[in-house]
């Protein structure tokens, strides 16, 4: 924490007081953080709408891999809060933001989520519209926690969500892209939702290799009709999807494209 | 925290990663902290919403007086988080839920605020609806900070929040209400704003007192039309308001009646 060994937090931070900050996760293999430039402008453009002082880039660039170093296969996780400045929401007396850099175990997912896909359900919990907090990754994010808690089936390997509009936005911690007719399409992020690494990564790809893709809205309708579904995150990389509920999927030749390509 | 003398708290909280809790702010007069039943009655149902074991009661009423204990005039912040549990949004590892109780400052509010009234703007922030966290005081405010970033200057003692429909909801830090005709308003939180314990007092009273009162859809223009307004909140009680943005209003027959009661 801000370049010192810790394990705790002042209790007057306003991370914790109002979840005002933002966090990164970042994949670490081979002692190298993965798209460590992407989540940097991610977080940098995230201070800015949140009105946080950036954290000094070389510095946080330095202090990630240093702390990766001679680690295979480990969870780099960044959180900068706007830090302490008394009690009640006015952030003017804030000076110092919080920087801290954690490393965690990599999850235990089953090598068959890649290899065969995942099931997926959908949660009740919706996402709310707010586009000023859209696409970036805060600290608030307790739609996703009640998301996540409404199952337990280890089968169930991540839950899609609604806005409340009935549009399917993401999962609880993926984006989602769904395959029509050779076109790629992913749910429009610009009234809730995070921007994920991973999703920007698919995208590039698909632009580059001349697929053709767009973000708009997705019904779950839409998800019944599709010919492919996949998930992304900066862990996971590309899950395939062979299940929503009732409804089964192929792993279609556009994911395993995006997989070889990408993994 | 946790019955134990503290100043910080484990990196690993999810109050910290995922604003994954609750709080209350509570006036303290005389080393009593006023209302505490109606602020453990919200805790309790804040932590009901979000699936968080509820705090014992008698052990936080313990807590709490024993901290107050000789204090006037300050306040006492209650803050319950879900614990620790690992990274990740899904919240069936967390066992224990962090309790802190701190103790702050009386704010520095100035005395005209109550006898005179005060100045209060339109935010440009918006509060986006979301029937399943709304009333509940979550740690998730990065909407009333955004909001109360916006402005700096001292006259101005607060900013309303409107939500995507345009609907006037509440303060950065408080209630609304709204007087025409002899009847009290106040905004229908059931799609979001925070239901405060003051809010409560008040229409408790006005029921009590045979004022008519409802809650409903407040416009802008209502408000522009109404013979009296005022905020409330557990530290300030009843602030009269004198001005919203260039429209001015007089301190009415019922605001003065409510603040004789309840102050």
């Amino acid at each position: 924490m801000n370049g010192k060994k810790a394990s705790s937090l002042d209790l007057e931070d306003r991370g914790l007081l109002y979840g005002d900050g933002l966090f990164e996760t970042i994949a670490v293999l081979d002692g190298t953080p993965q798209y460590f430039d992407e989540h940097l402008r991610r977080l940098e453009k995230g201070c800015q709408k949140l009105g946080i002082t950036s954290p000094d880039q070389i510095l946080l660039q330095q202090e990630a891999f240093s702390l990766c170093k001679g680690k295979d296969r480990v969870v780099l996780k960044i959180i900068i809060t706007r830090g302490k400045g008394g009690r009640g929401y006015n952030p003017s007396a804030c000076r110092e933001p919080s920087r801290i850099l954690s490393l965690y175990d990599w999850p235990d997912y089953p090598a068959d989520n890649a290899e065969k896909g995942v099931c997926v359900r959908y949660c009740e919990t919706r996402l709310p519209e707010n586009p000023t907090l859209a696409g970036i990754k805060h600290l608030n994010r307790l739609d996703q926690v009640l998301a996540r808690a409404e199952w337990n089936d280890p089968a169930i390997a991540e839950g899609l969500m609604l806005n409340f509009s009935g549009h399917v936005i993401e999962g609880t911690m993926s984006n989602l892209f769904v395959i029509q007719e050779g076109v790629l399409m992913t749910p429009d992020l610009s009234a809730c939702g995070i921007e994920g690494i991973m999703r920007s990564i698919v995208l590039e790809t698909a632009s580059r290799q001349g697929i053709e893709y767009r973000t708009c809205e997705l019904s779950p309708q839409a998800l019944m009709e599709a010919d492919e579904i996949f998930i992304t995150n900066s862990l996971i990389g590309i899950w395939p999807v062979r299940q929503i509920e009732q409804q089964q999927y192929h792993v279609g030749d556009i994911t395993m494209r995006m997989m070889t390509i990408i993994q």
